[in-house]
């Protein structure tokens, strides 16, 4: 496993494992989670809310706004080569989300060390509007994403 | 709205609550959630682990454990009738759950005052380990949970 | 209490506010906080540390790094002259402080509704090193910073 | 380094970890901090809001509340003889406190693994409400707390 150093490399090997993880990844695709860009620590994800996201006040689960979040965060921090888990995650809801919204979530690398990782991630909706701001706290697990 | 006094009223109030939340909710219906016991301010729920919530490294997606806990908290800071959304929430993630696991949430009401609410959610397998902790911050929006 | 337009304005507002809140504020005087740039949702303080900030392990205590971070926070949420307190917060440690190190703490206004605010704050060090990165939830208390 | 079994030789253990610390910690000893109660994961500490720990707003200034707070954690996760730093940390306001206010802490072990740990802390004032509900998240740094 060799860091990548040319930024064309590094896009590549990003996206590699992005294409790798969402292969295997049936709760994002349940979800209908789309990744429409990628780069080294950096992911853009959308999601369309459908009637079986809403919950008890017919606004989108909360669950189903952090689903998305959560999944541009694991596609982000996996997105070196190393593979990680979230050790923690946490959510700020700005505003509700409604049936029919398309919801997209940036992901950015704010620290990533030698183990631990933090990411943030911005939902937004199809007006531009945030409607959520996410933090996940990442830690590599001593393996790679890709088969060797 | 009457704020009852006595606890057995207390308790079926929070039933009414939930069941009229859990009605509408297609969100926690589609991950096969259910409620397994109310009181004010507390709540259990299960769910168990289907392979459409799996994720890239083949244990439960974050988001799904997240849903289920965000789902008993949403139940428990809205059980005394008073109508609340999550304003933010936060999860830390102890030990993977894997495809079959029985997932119980218990969340419980820390401090809720005229406004805000903080309820504290624990996770557990079916061998009792704890696998999530999840904190959710409620905010009250000025109407009821059940229809006037 | 007239929100100003104009980006001038906006920033001798601030700064009216910040220096006000200073000239009351024993707490971060007794810190030795300074602040040295202000404007409308954005406040950078320093801060250096002194032997009686160590703790047992002889880096700085977590509590003098979250200090200098929240006294940025409420600089930053209070600048637009209207008075705000502190909901929450939450901060992650990326590597220790000594004793000698000059922080610095720029916050910046990621949201802020009509009641309810989020800043985030970037601590660092003389080496432009991250310390440690802030989140401040505020919410505001119907007054004016200013004496009317 | 043996871990101790006994619940009275825990206790001992703990008694002697808080205590070499607390000898070393300066910023403790500065903001007047007392422990009261230690055992393995669980310490009780306090302390009075002096003048100097007021803020802008003349109720006492955040980080003071979360420096007891993070204190009471730190000789928590550190009392089974293992050193341990924050990783990070969260902290609730409920109600502000005031000068001559005297708060504790209670803080407790949630979870601890074998790097990672996970305390709450309670602080209350002197008529039993809750000021303030903290989290802090710990992490081992293989060495032990009192010299070996």
């Amino acid at each position: 496993m060799i860091k990548n150093q040319n930024p064309q490399q590094t896009k590549q090997l990003a996206l590699a494992c992005v294409a790798h993880m969402m292969e295997n990844d049936a709760a994002s695709k349940a979800l209908g989670i789309k990744v429409i860009e990628v780069d080294a620590g950096e992911v853009i994800a959308i999601m369309t809310i459908t009637a079986v996201m809403l919950n008890g006040h017919l606004s989108c689960h909360g669950g189903n706004i952090f689903s998305l979040a959560d999944s541009a965060f694991a596609f982000a921090c996996n997105s070196e080569n190393f593979a990680a888990v979230a050790a923690g995650c946490s959510i700020d809801y700005l505003m509700p989300a409604f049936k029919g919204d398309v919801l997209t979530a940036k992901a950015s690398q704010l620290h990533q060390g030698k183990r631990c990782g933090i990411y943030h991630v911005t939902v937004s909706n199809q007006d531009n509007q945030v409607v959520a701001l996410f933090k996940g706290n990442s830690a590599r697990i001593k393996r790679s994403v890709l088969p060797e």
